[in-house]
């Protein structure tokens, strides 16, 4: 059966909340286009017009360059996310580009077990069909909270 | 394609809680029918019987007063709200009428950046469907801790 | 209209998370079938090995012989949980049987009315259809955290 848009792209980011949660982490880069943008920035930081962001990818080499630096930095598993994602609220659709804006909250479990609040925010989104798949020509994570843990490492 | 109803209400809520959590709280209204009824209250106070509510509205009219008291009110944006929203439990549909009851979570993110866990509950719901649009004839926030900030002041 | 598969396991785990989180503890085996399994573990517990758990019933008599329990031992009601609970990632299915894993968080509301984030984790399911209706073969609370309450008593 078709899946409606919907689901489709809630679906999208259940597997890529589950890929890094799980620590899959080397199937990170392929839920993105080739050419894509990733950025991990701050509601605050996008309405003063600062492009820069806290982590800034511009091609999936680069996310791929970014993975294997956390798993050859990182011996230890240091810690681990946990992402409650909402339903997208899915945009234009431009030819075979959609936007959608999804809102996350990010649990981050230390290895002595304590659990905090880490991160909440929106993924805004442009998302592309490649071969029936779903892909991420975009994904800016725009964090509520400016104050973002500057030891930030594993993807949102 | 048309979506299942579950999908549909699944939307509103996402749309619903975008809205507020992205500042439009201009649209917050639209949400609602005419005559609705809001209601911020807790799963005590509604054990006990108590009708009141923190948040009390009957009609769409009290809401647009609401809004724009916040807007005078709160030159500075204090803090943001961001919801997360299970997926709605669906009830009876009389008529027109749906019922449904759908979780939230409501991190609360502070000016400085603090970020905190601020409600969780459930939005027990009368939906009605005008011109092609669902919209809330009842939301009652039915929050699970009585101890909720007397400063509340953006809508659940 | 027939919901996708996708709908109807979301639909089943909200449904799970409004017994519990409403209290109605009764209804909870009913999710289950006969020879089901469930159990609470941690992340760290699988991944060494460890097959006990921190709860463990293999059968849906023992699911109310502990609901019956708990109902017993707990005049007051000591607290309360909320579950936000994302989309399940759909896995093989296998004849009847769907396998699934759905992430959780779960917060944890005190009688005094302070609210903590209590665990997060995945649930690792068997799914079976019988007589129509979606049921838990196997439900795994995998918690992120190895640091359980020792007074873990509600079931996740």
């Amino acid at each position: 059966m078709s899946l409606p848009l919907l689901l489709r792209l809630a679906e999208l980011n259940a597997a890529y909340a589950a890929a890094i949660d799980t620590d899959r982490l080397e199937e990170w880069p392929d839920f993105f286009v080739d050419d894509c943008l990733y950025k991990i920035t701050s509601a605050e930081n996008l309405k003063r017009g600062y492009e820069a962001g806290i982590i800034f990818a511009d091609s999936r080499a680069m996310l791929r360059d970014r993975m294997t630096a956390l798993r050859t930095a990182n011996i230890y598993e240091r810690h681990r996310y946990r992402h409650i994602v909402g339903l997208p609220v899915v945009g234009a659709v431009e030819g075979a580009a959609i936007r959608a804006e999804t809102p996350f909250l990010v649990a981050r479990i230390m290895r002595d077990g304590r659990t905090d609040l880490f991160a909440t925010g929106v993924y805004c989104d442009v998302i592309r069909e490649v071969d029936q798949r779903l892909r991420f020509a975009e994904r800016i994570a725009v964090c509520d909270s400016g104050r973002i843990d500057t030891l930030l490492a594993i993807p949102l």
